[in-house]
């Protein structure tokens, strides 16, 4: 968000009605949306920046609250403020085509014209010298006894995909897809293992666009080995073109790639058609064969078929991720319990100390590379703020006699960790003890889920919800979102949702979150999150001949039973609760030593009804 | 289906492609789909007919199993077996508008022309005299205490509700909502208190198209107070004609109102605006009017309100709902305690002898009018048949030693009900047990469901099929349906089904079906119904503000805890079986004497975990 701070002085001098979103393409996180007119200037982002955009916006911005009641859309508000006849500029870079078409589709019913700048972006303009220089850390390869299969047989089941469609060249721009298929992991995204890069894969070759002083050498082996040739990454455009010319049948995923690469494909398939057009208008104007095949150059737009190979994990890349949650486990463990000291010792530390303290114990960890997002530290009240990250200088100090939630995760060179867990340093209110309770039986009955193939995750997301749906609570996030391995900590396409608009069935290798939740404003926070690997369950039918799913965990970390009101749980539940902890024991206690150790025996002990 | 059969001997003399579709709009229970081409015949139904239809159909006729895997729908086979250019006739009075808008567009792209014919049904002219009488028995009042709401009343807020969609009319053809809106009740279809007839409800005008022989002169007071005047049944298109010439905005709910009456208005506004624009040229075209309202008729083409309102039951139908249920309750113990002595005296007793006997029971209840379906009464392999319907000639005699499904419902004056029990009059197998107690642990689950308001019925029903998903085991239908109130045992609009299309949410005062089941082909089937009233639950939270909603239980009746196997009962679980039962006590035995009230003492006892 401060990107678009610098450019606020500038308004006075801008001429032309400006449209600006920092939830950039070449960004992995989403931030906001920036409009700018010559009068008018305003953000629009979500919960999770509300307050920051407060302290931040000066008093000619106005603050967009984005899914709050009465806050129009970016477009409304541009058809609402602007006469007809205007014209709106948007860097085609950094807008997914279909976000652009819908765009240009509201804009229009007011007669205003939407402009792409495909030379020249305002900001940049603005910015000049102060703008910060691209990252440039070096690319490194993604070792294969993490990656489990090769680049080469990665681009031939692609190629496979690319003939069944009809096309013969796919246009690669999600970086976590670009990373997968191609075995390399970049640094030029905060927390995500990845470079900015797009990637053409072709019949019979494969060209990278990255900024070569990112190259190393062994990268440069390991791209030629799998036929994959370097190319300067502004020229994308050129090589759209130059593919267009040659009448090839591109592959775009129109909901990720952006809108200056598809129109230019557009305009120049047009093009291929106008000069073919003329010069066959002789011999009557036709642009098929015979078998009606086109002969020029046509889109094939449909979902990129990488995101569904990337998500069906491998056994290398469940055994890496498996591994590293059991290092993560044990960094966890060694904060829980000099944290549990400290507060024993009255020390004052504050949100944010905690999370650089978890960061320290985990930076000691093997392989460990990054957080895998900014860690949400909250006490008490901010631990109902669901995106809640700390500042230094505003956040609070951890409250002994409030709920604390922590939810943080790291990148490391063999897996991904995202972990939620919810405790308290004294003596829990009944209150929060029923609400922790009922977040912890949802926890568990879809931990326990079985299903049957082809079940898509929204049938999942009630069975999180029920029990606390009886005491009439919920919460307002999904229960589950995809998870790469040694990858993007959020990834499609699958999801678990109460939205029953993902479709995606939920399929043996996918990994995902369970984490549902209770957030009492003002108050408290829960959440309880592991992650989990869809497999095969071995039940004694299978009726209709299919395959029943379930999940096997990947996180083993103590859930706190000192919140756990027994009276509400089920005997079941409380044997769940017991086999998990002794799990944990049995699998995290090799990799611990001294107090931390004692902790974690303390921690797994199992409970039992009076 | 039989009446399709006399054509098959005039095959030979069609001049014209005949499509005749036996799932009549003018009945309300799907049979099937009859095609007859020149030199071909062919009969679509579904599973429930199979075997009547192989039994039924002579060879010159193809059956056609719909559903069934590699069978082709009727459109298809159409366009399969037709030259181009041919014409396919139907009887646009049994098509829906969009059934039949579905059938035009499919067999168009092999330029095959759908014929609708208005004046000639070309079954009717082959049977002549040897066709059955249409159906004359009187219609009556639907009694004000158990409808619960005038007529008045109920036009007033329909009429609201067209003014608000811009319409000035509404056709209503759904024989049920007819006989909802005027509180009126028919005999002409069976098991469906309804009478064929057409309603036209106007701004300030109510016009009932009925054979008015079936109209006693009480009906006659009943509407005339309502303001609603008769017209012959067969004048409807001519009615439709004058609406279109007055320039009235017809409401027409083209998913069941029928073709003929939405082409005949289509056709009469096109003549409206002819004639007009002819009128019109001298002084520009202008259909509108300055302030761009429509001047000609247009036609408003929304799903019927009438369907929602009637869904959503009053305390007076609730009432009548509850009563019903108790008295059928009453009629079943009997039939059960009848049923258990003659099994115990080794009497041989078909299935069809069951459903006679239940119905002997049933009909001597107060306000008994009719069975609400046919009864599914099945033993041992029978019961996997989901629709099964016992013929005399060929069903099978109960045996003891097999499971035994029996799914039945009652017309009662006051109110309709449907119950599924499944039993074992001998010692049932651990298989059986297990099976019966997974659907019985989804029936539980269901029924103790709470969930915020806007929620679809799908999102339920994962909960109904969670236990028996953990063994690998499912069921090949919906959950739930609604139920009508002294009317059909089927009615939308809501379901909870997996099919995740209908996202009608479930709202106080519907009335749905909790069926799970389980079938095992060749063995046994298995299915537990109840029927529930969607409720407010006060819940001792309500998170964001809203209602939180649950069940009321409608039917009370003994569950055989027989056939529970306890260690797969959760205490929980145990506990709402044995409170359903002393519910099932209290509420049904003092409807009861002598050996049936012993009956339901017997099968109301506790359950205990060892």
């Amino acid at each position: 968000m401060k990107r678009l701070l610098p450019f606020d002085s500038f308004l006075p001098s801008l001429e032309l009605v400006l449209m600006l979103i920092s939830s950039l393409l070449r960004m992995l996180i989403s931030a906001g949306t920036a409009i700018v007119t010559k009068d008018k200037a305003a953000l629009w982002t979500d919960g999770r920046y509300f307050l920051q955009a407060e302290k931040q916006l000066n008093s000619s911005w106005k603050l967009m609250r984005a899914g709050n009641f009465g806050v129009p859309q970016a477009s409304e508000w541009l058809t609402d403020v602007l006469a007809p006849g205007g014209r709106v500029g948007i860097d085609p870079f950094l807008f997914s085509y279909d976000a652009a078409e819908e765009l240009k589709e509201v804009i229009s019913k007011k007669n205003l014209e939407l402009v792409y700048l495909y030379d020249l972006n305002l900001v940049d303009e603005i910015w000049k010298e102060s703008r910060p220089k691209p990252p440039n850390k070096p690319i490194r390869v993604h070792d294969l006894k993490y990656a489990g299969i090769d680049v080469v047989s990665k681009l031939s089941s692609l190629r496979a995909e690319l003939v069944a469609a009809g096309s013969s060249a796919i246009v690669i721009s999600m970086l976590d897809e670009v990373a997968w298929l191609l075995n390399l992991r970049g640094s030029d995204v905060p927390h995500s293992p990845v470079m900015y890069a797009y990637l053409i894969v072709e019949i019979d070759a494969a060209k990278l666009f990255v900024d070569d002083s990112k190259v190393t050498s062994e990268v440069m082996y390991h791209l030629k080995k799998a036929g994959v040739e370097l190319r300067p990454y502004d020229s994308i455009l050129s090589e759209i073109r130059r593919l267009a010319a040659e009448g090839a049948h591109l592959w775009l995923d129109t909901s990720s790639v952006n809108a200056a690469i598809v129109e230019t494909y557009k305009a120049a398939c047009d093009k291929y058609l106008m000069n073919r057009g003329s010069r066959g208008k002789t011999k009557n104007k036709q642009y098929f064969e015979s078998d009606s095949l086109p002969v020029g150059p046509s889109g094939v737009y449909m979902q990129s078929p990488v995101s569904l190979a990337k998500a069906l994990k491998n056994p290398s890349e469940l055994e890496g991720m498996q591994n590293s949650h059991l290092r993560d486990a044990a960094a966890l463990a060694q904060f829980w319990c000099w944290l549990e000291e400290e507060i024993h010792k009255n020390m004052k530390l504050t949100e944010v100390d905690l999370a650089d303290k978890l960061l320290e114990f985990r930076s000691k960890q093997d392989g460990f590379l990054d957080t895998s997002f900014d860690t949400i530290s909250g006490s008490g009240a901010n631990g109902a703020i669901i995106h809640y990250t700390p500042e230094a200088e505003s956040c609070s100090v951890v409250d002994p006699n409030k709920l604390f939630l922590l939810d943080s995760g790291a990148q490391y060179v063999d897996g991904t960790t995202d972990i939620t867990r919810t405790v308290h340093f004294g003596e829990p209110t009944a209150r929060e003890k029923e609400c922790f309770t009922c977040v912890l039986k949802g926890h568990i009955a879809l931990d326990e889920a079985v299903f049957p193939e082809n079940t898509p995750g929204f049938v999942l997301d009630a069975f999180a919800r029920s029990a606390l749906w009886k005491i009439g609570l919920d919460y307002r996030h999904g229960t589950g979102h995809g998870v790469g391995a040694a990858l993007n900590v959020h990834e499609g396409p699958q999801s678990i949702s109460f939205r029953y608009g993902n479709v995606t069935p939920l399929q043996k290798g996918m990994i995902v979150s369970n984490e549902p939740g209770y957030y009492e404003d003002h108050a408290f926070g829960i959440r309880i999150e592991n992650l989990l690997c869809v497999q095969e369950i071995n039940t004694p039918n299978r009726y209709g001949g299919i395959e029943y799913l379930g999940f096997e965990k990947l996180t083993f970390f103590p859930i706190q039973t000192k919140l756990v009101d027994l009276s509400l749980l089920s005997i079941e539940e409380m044997e769940w609760l017991n086999s998990y902890h002794s799990q944990v024991w049995e699998k995290v206690s090799p990799l611990l030593e001294g107090s931390a150790r004692q902790w974690l025996w303390k921690n797994t002990r199992p409970i039992t009804k009076q």
